[in-house]
């Protein structure tokens, strides 16, 4: 069988082993197998643990080769200097498939952690063995109810996560939830003894549960295969990477953390521009980007209208708007002209940005001001901005709630086919406020529009993702 | 009297006056008039209103000339067209300091209200007016009860805010509410029509109640004199300044927003290299910043220490520092050492980023470690990194107490006098954390600490306030 037939049964268990399961749950954390219970995996579950009979109530055997049935995946959660051994059960039973969650080798940079790692290399090659880690949380699958940790949202969805960090994967699938952005797959993979990130990037080309891909990495073994398989999954599933080291203290943490090599800034800049995967700078900016590439068309160019009220803020979005990369052009005369027959001069500007009071009042002017605006050939896309500490005092809500309503469905028939996101903030003190922008926020998102808090969200989301849509225009590739 | 001393007038204002008070409140917001009245302005009010005997039960005069005794600032809330009959007024009864709210003047970049600027520029000339704005929301001084707009912060406090939109001035003073910080004094002043940002920062340089400047500038009009202010303040008082324009669509919006010319981007670099004015790029950035010179004390350098829980994050969090402009010096051997001595090597990293989940369980460790880490000579300043999903778990937010109550105050014992941020952090989806976070946020605020949400406001912040000091150290300035 080769390393793809084998990841596809370790991403579909149907039984799973956990050399080390303890006999009681370890302080303050239900512990590797405890958090497999309580999420209730779907398949069958074994506890290897040579001194009890059973653990949390479910029969334990004292080794690998003992189980009656073959194991899928076999997570080992045994002291570092053990590892060796559980490892060489794992051969003598059969089974193949290993996510070593212990950690203490390479990543120590000491003898002893070094020899280990070592010994355990030439154990898996030898052995034939698929290792995810060690030094890692393993799989989290939704569809199939296994997870390593505690807090793990519910659903399933369409997007993938190959993470090197264990925190991280808890960390960024935990955010996405809250944007409502699910998982179709998530890898912790840690040292990287024998599985990278490239062998699980060629799995998830063609998973059919997986629509869009992002990546946390640390290091990678061949750089050549990962510049191949990104540029070939790219363009049919978007491909997100928060690549981590890339600075002087970053790189040396890395070494410490998964015992990587980070590899040079010039050489992943060179990386980004060649296979047009789209680069993060924090999980926060990964999830944001996510939510865009996850509910926004596609779009032809980086020209953005932007429509809210107020002058300062209007300066800060034409700034943060071009600093992200995006395009503001004017309106044509004949256009300001129509727009001058509804809106009226005094303290309303109607150039791009739009700073228009009178929209906010009246959901009529608001429909004819997006109608307009998007019907522009040289507007591509449009971010709807709203400064929900005025908007609230217009009426303690009400106005806010009719204009989430309006942008959670009737819009489209305005939009003239545009992408547009929305961007709200409050700056005030007043928890009400902030509830009514939870609300609004919560509402959007289940109507599948990304919605972002501020204009540093928003520009650089919608700029990177229209990047993306320009390079494959550019390429042919769409 | 000169412009100083009437600044001071303007700024501890006995007598306002508000010509065009309007009879009836305007729908969905008090207006200039009810604002002044419903946060209770100290002095003596008058509202001028031909046609109306009183507003909001004051009595009404139908002039400024029959108003029996000098106002120390006339507020100008009427049509365009009426401003210059109004500044006539103050003309005629002695009446020289004047906020004008009004908008339709230059920053229409339409003929009427380029010809009503040219007229009013005139009028304020001749009859040497000192004019705040035209369209602009004038001032708000907490100590005097006086604020044109709704929902403003009650304290005062030793920051002030010079900004050319109203629009931030609300913004800005209700966020850094939110964090703590409050204001002496605080301009909008839009337009710039007689007095400029400089005129401000010059009487806020000799202001006793003034300690922090910060400021929003769309332009300057004189370049030179800006910077010899701010090289000369800002050695005592930090200058804090969010310059907005400096990307193309910015100077596009700065135009529309206040007709101002907003200078060109290596203008504005030489600006702040030359004066050592701390750059921020948007208003939670210049609060962040705020919070930190209202805390700290200063620093030798950039070095940093982080002491945290998590590989990914470790690695994250070294990224960031890195990339803000921070150095993370590697500890000696011997610390290396001590620090083993009571951190066991397995899952914990003992380099800088620190990642030592030990010293979370236990307060004695947690103090062990602050005291070992400041003590070292290369370290010039620590963030504490909380991972609250995680701590949470341990015991539903009791070890997030301890390590409050710790941060909140004894900590300093253990410092040996170098500064320190709290950056927290909470991914997952439950309200219980978030509110265990605010509370964290609000207790260590109250005892002064700054505390950010997550490494990037934390190292942004920390590596710009170290350029600050060490800006003045090279120069022999402290």
């Amino acid at each position: 069988m080769g390393t793809q037939e084998d990841l596809d049964v370790i991403f579909h268990p149907k039984t799973v082993a956990v050399v080390g399961a303890p006999r009681k749950r370890p302080e303050g954390w239900p512990g590797i197998f405890g958090s497999i219970c309580d999420y209730g995996y779907a398949g069958r579950l074994y506890p290897i643990n040579p001194g009890a009979p059973e653990v949390e109530g479910i029969r334990a055997y004292p080794d690998l080769v003992s189980v009656p049935e073959p194991i899928d995946l076999v997570i080992i959660s045994v002291p570092a200097s053990a590892v060796p051994a559980a490892l060489r059960d794992c051969i003598a039973s059969g089974n193949r498939n290993v996510h070593i969650f212990t950690a203490g080798f390479k990543e120590t940079g000491e003898e002893e952690g070094l020899r280990l790692h070592r010994e355990i290399e030439t154990i898996a090659r030898e052995g034939g063995l698929n290792v995810i880690g060690p030094n890692c949380m393993g799989v989290f699958i939704p569809r199939q109810r296994l997870v390593t940790w505690i807090g793990a949202p519910e659903k399933s969805g369409p997007v993938a996560f190959i993470s090197q960090s264990g925190g991280h994967a808890q960390d960024f699938t935990n955010f996405c939830a809250r944007l409502g952005i699910n998982f179709s797959t998530v890898i912790s993979f840690g040292n990287a003894l024998t599985l990278d990130s490239t062998d699980f990037l060629e799995y998830l080309a063609d998973d059919p549960d997986t629509k869009i891909i992002t990546m946390y990495l640390e290091g990678v073994k061949d750089g050549r295969r990962l510049l191949e398989l990104v540029s070939q999954v790219n363009p049919t599933k978007p491909v997100i990477i928060l690549k981590a080291g890339l600075t002087k203290a970053g790189t040396k943490a890395v070494a410490s953390h998964t015992g990587s090599l980070a590899g040079g800034e010039r050489m992943w800049d060179a990386f980004f521009k060649k296979s047009g995967a789209v680069q993060a700078h924090s999980l926060e900016e990964m999830a944001f980007l996510t939510l865009a590439f996850r509910h926004l068309g596609t779009t032809e160019g980086p020209r953005v209208a932007v429509i809210g009220h107020g002058g300062g803020i209007a300066v800060s979005a034409a700034d943060a708007c071009s600093r992200a990369g995006l395009e503001m052009p004017p309106f044509t005369p004949k256009a300001a002209k129509e727009l001058r027959s509804f809106i009226p001069a005094g303290g309303n500007i109607i150039r791009n940005p739009i700073d228009a009071m009178p929209i906010f009042r009246d959901m009529e002017t608001f429909q004819r001001m997006i109608d307009l605006v998007s019907s522009q050939p040289q507007i591509d896309m449009l971010i709807i901005s709203l400064s929900l500490d005025w908007l609230y005092g217009l009426d303690k809500g009400r106005q806010i709630q009719k204009v989430t309503d309006y942008l959670s469905g009737p819009v489209g028939n305005d939009l003239h086919g545009k992408p547009f996101v929305a961007s709200w903030r409050t700056h005030r003190n007043n928890p009400a406020i902030r509830e009514v922008g939870c609300r609004l926020e919560k509402q959007l998102l289940e109507s599948g529009v990304p919605v972002y808090r501020g204009f540093e969200q928003a520009s650089m989301t919608l700029a990177r993702w229209a990047r993306y849509h320009q390079f494959l225009h550019a390429r042919g590739l769409k």
